[in-house]
């Protein structure tokens, strides 16, 4: 068994936290050499000016919610519904734009 | 740009093929030291008495559709709906005994 391994098996939408201040991150698998995390939003936005200059690769996808994420190179904001991945390099830098407030918004994001 | 992304954005529900005969895996991103990959099944369940004997581990998640896996160490069937995840680790021989056929199954494969 994988020491690294949080959860053998589980629903990515169970214990879904009533109240959401801050963004949630829970680590399901991480087994050194990448993560995956979820993570839970509910009208969570970066504070203003803010940019994630993140050491690793991260891969991210909406599973439920709607979301935008602005990325500073292009100044451009993507919209995300469930479904919708994207692949942000190492210091590529960017911010939560908006995320639904009446609703959790769940993402899947792999680091590596 | 990582040389081994096979697409730096898209949903994951969309192009999903009409007819699917076999299951239908598609690389989402693949930098060496682990590979995601995404599984539309449609009816589709391994031949009888098959059991898959990976190398490597693979934790993996419905995202639509329904499944029942079973294993051999315990011969237990598991069902999985959406949102259900499992970790499988390598040679921990399984198959895939049922999937909806009725609609697609999508699932999300994390191999490492």
């Amino acid at each position: 068994m994988n020491e690294a391994l949080k959860m053998n098996y589980g629903n990515f939408f169970s214990d879904i936290p009533r109240d959401i201040d801050d963004e949630v991150f829970d680590t399901i698998l991480s087994p050194g050499h990448f993560e995956i995390k979820r993570i839970i939003s509910k009208g969570n936005q970066s504070p203003p000016d803010y940019w994630y200059d993140q050491e690793r690769n991260e891969w991210v996808m909406v599973l439920k919610g709607a979301a935008a994420l602005k990325f500073e190179n292009n100044r451009k904001t993507v919209k995300m519904i469930p479904g919708d991945f994207i692949h942000i390099p190492a210091h590529c830098k960017h911010r939560v734009e908006w995320t639904d407030p009446d609703a959790e918004t769940i993402w899947l994001a792999v680091y590596y």
